[in-house]
């Protein structure tokens, strides 16, 4: 669907330099170099889509084909370096940024699986891996648990996001449109759940048997 | 071989159950919310096969031609929540089925690796990697040092089970007769060496020179 | 290019001995039993070829059809425990060791990625992921946020080693001229580096907005 990717281009671009950028924020926490950095924000920002086609053997992954996306995610990280002391100025912008990350990705992922014609919950799960895998790396490159697993609606919002878009092209509508909604609800949604604080319920297990 | 599928395929359902349910726990230990308990009992119970699939170029991945799959395993770690305050009591089921899980995961992952014609020594790890890395990601998503390196007798385990069941299939007995044997001394195997404290030498390098 | 890899065959198992060597070092800092320990060996050996090939499509892995592989990393990693205690002396040699491991799997890794045609960037990340992933793969088993982002210079003299050496072959040099040349400028690089204890600057962000 050359149109809707056309569609989705601007947005995806805007969601990758986000996910560096932050990624390079966590990589200044941790008090890595510049080339830990660039990298930080490459995997970070790449990884996700390419855990994805690595699991489905949709190949060749995205930035294996257009290369230059190494160059636009390390460089957006190594950009961070310098505009670190403004950043935390910006930190709402951040926040929203990640969303749009969030919710394109999720989009993306969906196309991809749907167009190897996966089954409806495959699709779902691509969408998912897409827009949160990355974050998980991260945080485990940082030697962090995940805060995909712990915090915030995150994944939630990229299962609805993702349900939202398979359900609407499933249905017939126009693909301009469904994104268009996806995009809006899953973005809404996400930063209501910023703001309102709303969290999953906790499992929280404290008997160590072993 | 379908027979032999048919013979394994109820304890392969019973050993994605176990794993998930086990990964459930730890999460409850980590203090993941919901959707995150149900990411990790999937990413747990499915993940060795998933990695050895991916290793191996042997696609379509399980869960992927078979998405119920993440249904079974995604709703066994969910059920964990609400009985966790009883599992506690029930703690040496869970050794039982883990134990049962890591054997059929062993023989299962073989078979792969045999279906594609692949050489003495990639076939126990192919098992090997099926049994035992779900764990590994468990626990590196979790933030521990992955116990499979540290403790017990695990990884042995599978490796005996694997060698057993090839080395029946080599010589030409019965499938059926060579699965049960693998399975009974696999298993027998785990539970003496939890009951026994049996443990590997461990290698122990104090002095760090960098 | 057969004459190519004679060439490099010697030094890379000497680099994937060296390899398995200081992750088996690694292992007994966690006090791994000895199974954990060629466990580590042969994934910190094998780890980074085997990142690269998955991320690019190429299979089979290296291991998988060289099996003896898995023997001879996994069987250096053992032989770490017995010679552990004078392994401390030769701190220097492994230093060395791993700087040739650095350098010609950076060479391997460009190699198999421009005998699949990659674009030129994608050639120079194939042979850093083949130079530098076993190590950060080590790292995240053993719990620590991985050496290859925080310090050193490792990553730098994997990128300068690649860029020499694709530099050269496509300018039309005797592959034999370029490999030791880039051998030597990568490898000396890497010593000056130790031994001065040159490094990249870091990037420092103190500042937590969430």
């Amino acid at each position: 669907m050359p149109h809707t990717e056309a569609l989705l281009f601007p947005l995806a671009m805007i969601a990758l330099v986000a996910e560096a950028m932050t990624a390079a924020l966590a990589a200044g926490r941790r008090k890595m170099d510049w080339l830990g950095v660039a990298m930080l924000g490459c995997v970070t920002a790449l990884g996700g889509g390419s855990v994805r086609d690595v699991l489905l053997g949709h190949y060749p992954l995205w930035w294996v084909k257009s290369p230059y996306l190494l160059l636009l995610t390390g460089g957006a990280a190594l950009a961070t370096i310098g505009l670190a002391q403004f950043v935390h100025r910006f930190h709402g912008i951040f926040l929203v940024l990640d969303a749009i990350g969030l919710v394109v990705f999720t989009i993306m992922g969906c196309n991809v699986a749907m167009s190897m014609d996966q089954p409806f919950l495959i699709v779902v799960v691509a969408g998912m891996i897409t827009g949160c895998v990355g974050g998980v790396i991260r945080d485990v490159l940082c030697n962090d648990v995940p805060l995909l697993f712990r915090a915030e609606l995150y994944a939630s919002v990229s299962i609805v996001t993702g349900l939202l878009y398979i359900g609407g092209i499933k249905y017939g509508l126009s693909p301009d449109v469904v994104i268009a909604a996806a995009v809006v609800v899953g973005f809404v949604f996400r930063l209501l759940a910023i703001r309102l604080k709303w969290e999953m319920p906790k499992f929280v297990f404290e008997r160590d048997d072993h």
